[in-house]
């Protein structure tokens, strides 16, 4: 690999999930969040993906990287099982019920980067413990662009560290409820001043079906949400949403916030597509030419 | 007065309130659908109201609708006390807990329009009984554009005669639950399908702070919502939305998809300056200069 101006780097689970929703269900298929992060950013710019899996991860899953042109040589393969995770979605498609956690190779997983990858201009840390979000912030040397993803599991757990990733980064993501709860604050727009005191550049609340806000100190952008028709499972939504959107703005080398706004609507575009089927199949199925069909629908649906 | 192809018939609910909110309270304020939808279309259009107070009436909202140059000959006055709704607003405003409905005069209510108000070419029959939205339909000549609110009160108790109310109106107004509630669809597109097959050439479904979205058989329009700051008192957000949406029609005499779209935002853009304050307060004090400003932040915050 070389590093080039345009190559995203995804740090971020690597995982086989069993889900069930009212669709339907699948046991040990492709997930984790740096899966579909990846494969999303994949459809514009080139990906070096930073994780780890254990020897019964499936080949098939490592050749649909493959196909997708992700760069594999940080992914770790050790000795165990997998990370996995078994989860159900009911009719509201925002809530998960887990049913198992089980981090196996992952629980020791420590991000260690080949010097190549601490040279990449645009990084995408997946929703994993911000400890190790900060491990991979210490290694980059002086990246463009950092989007970060997180959770409420590590806002109640490690509020301290996350704080830190966030003085850190330029684009930090996460849902309405999330970002209440980081704040205590009721009003999305105060929530959000509250984490750009922090320290990001920009805020990006996901609101689920109802679109996104992108939020900076002195602009705001609301983004539409696609009208989904057949939403048979929801795994995955949101990073493929950050993965399409650091990829978007990877491969135009523009982080304006015009250009940020465009990336936004790239990543709506891609988890609409995302959520149309089981695990990755859609986005494996996917091309650029229906993610620009589709990115148009959204234009014409919004424009007045 | 005199026809003419920019007028507005808005026929519904005058009334006077008590409201409490987070904010605060008040007690018998200008209310009604009618009065709040009058007054925000009167920035586009002129407007004839039809509707029935008590001799309690305060004079002060006579004037209030005269100053905003509503023509007032159908509003009768009649013997008894003025229509009394009584309300609490929680933390989510979209829910109202009702205390009080004082029909009062307008138990008795129906609309007679003088020859004059039946040629007029736009309409809007606020929420009111069904059957007095199709005696007015009844007696209109030929309008151009009628749209028509309602509320899940008359889908379960008058559902027959809002099926017919549909049937005959250009575009039917209600929120997401209620076109949930009407078809007993889950998806909002389904429920639109569904509500379309009734007549309407246009539904419009109303989700609060997440915008609207407007259907047609060949076309959707996902519009934004104003983010607000300081939500007072959402009552008549609705009846502000609608009255604006249909005054902006009238004033541009162009009924196409794209100028209904422009409605939209102009009616979403009153709706947010209605919220800022109990009653009729803001738009009492509202400027055209203001709206259109408003209007310039919304197309400026959903650009892409």
């Amino acid at each position: 690999m070389t590093t080039d101006n345009n190559r995203v780097l995804i740090v971020g689970s690597v995982g086989l999930d069993a889900v069930s929703t009212p669709h339907g269900s699948v046991d040990r298929v492709l997930g984790g969040a740096a899966s579909y992060s990846s494969v999303a950013a994949s459809f514009f710019a080139p990906v070096s993906m930073v994780g780890v899996v254990g020897r019964d991860f499936p080949p098939e899953n490592v050749a649909l990287f493959e196909s997708r042109g992700i760069d594999l040589s940080a992914l770790e393969v050790r000795e165990g099982e997998t990370f996995f995770w078994a989860g159900e979605y009911g009719e509201d498609p925002n809530q998960a019920i887990t049913h198992a956690t089980d981090l196996n190779v992952f629980a020791d997983f420590r991000p260690v980067l080949p010097a190549s990858h601490c040279k990449l201009p645009y990084v995408f840390l997946a929703n994993i413990d911000p400890e190790l979000q900060l491990e991979v912030l210490d290694q980059m040397e002086s990246p463009k662009f950092v989007a970060a993803d997180t959770m409420n599991f590590w806002i109640t757990g490690k509020k301290e560290q996350l704080l830190k990733v966030l003085g850190r980064v330029t684009l930090a993501l996460m849902n309405d409820a999330e970002a209440r709860m980081l704040t205590g604050r009721k009003l999305l727009i105060d929530a959000a001043e509250d984490i750009l005191a922090l320290g990001p550049r920009y805020v990006l609340v996901k609101k689920g079906e109802h679109g996104a806000l992108l939020f900076s100190k002195d602009s705001l952008f609301a983004a539409p949400s696609f009208p989904i028709r057949k939403l048979v499972d929801p795994t995955g939504a949101g990073d493929s949403f950050a993965g399409a959107l650091v990829g978007y703005l990877a491969s135009t080398d523009d982080v304006s916030e015009p250009n940020i706004r465009m990336a936004i609507i790239y990543g709506t575009t891609v988890a609409s597509f995302d959520v149309e089927d089981f695990s990755l199949r859609r986005l494996a199925a996917l091309t650029r030419e229906q993610i620009e069909e589709r990115f148009g629908v959204l234009r014409s649906i919004t424009a007045f």
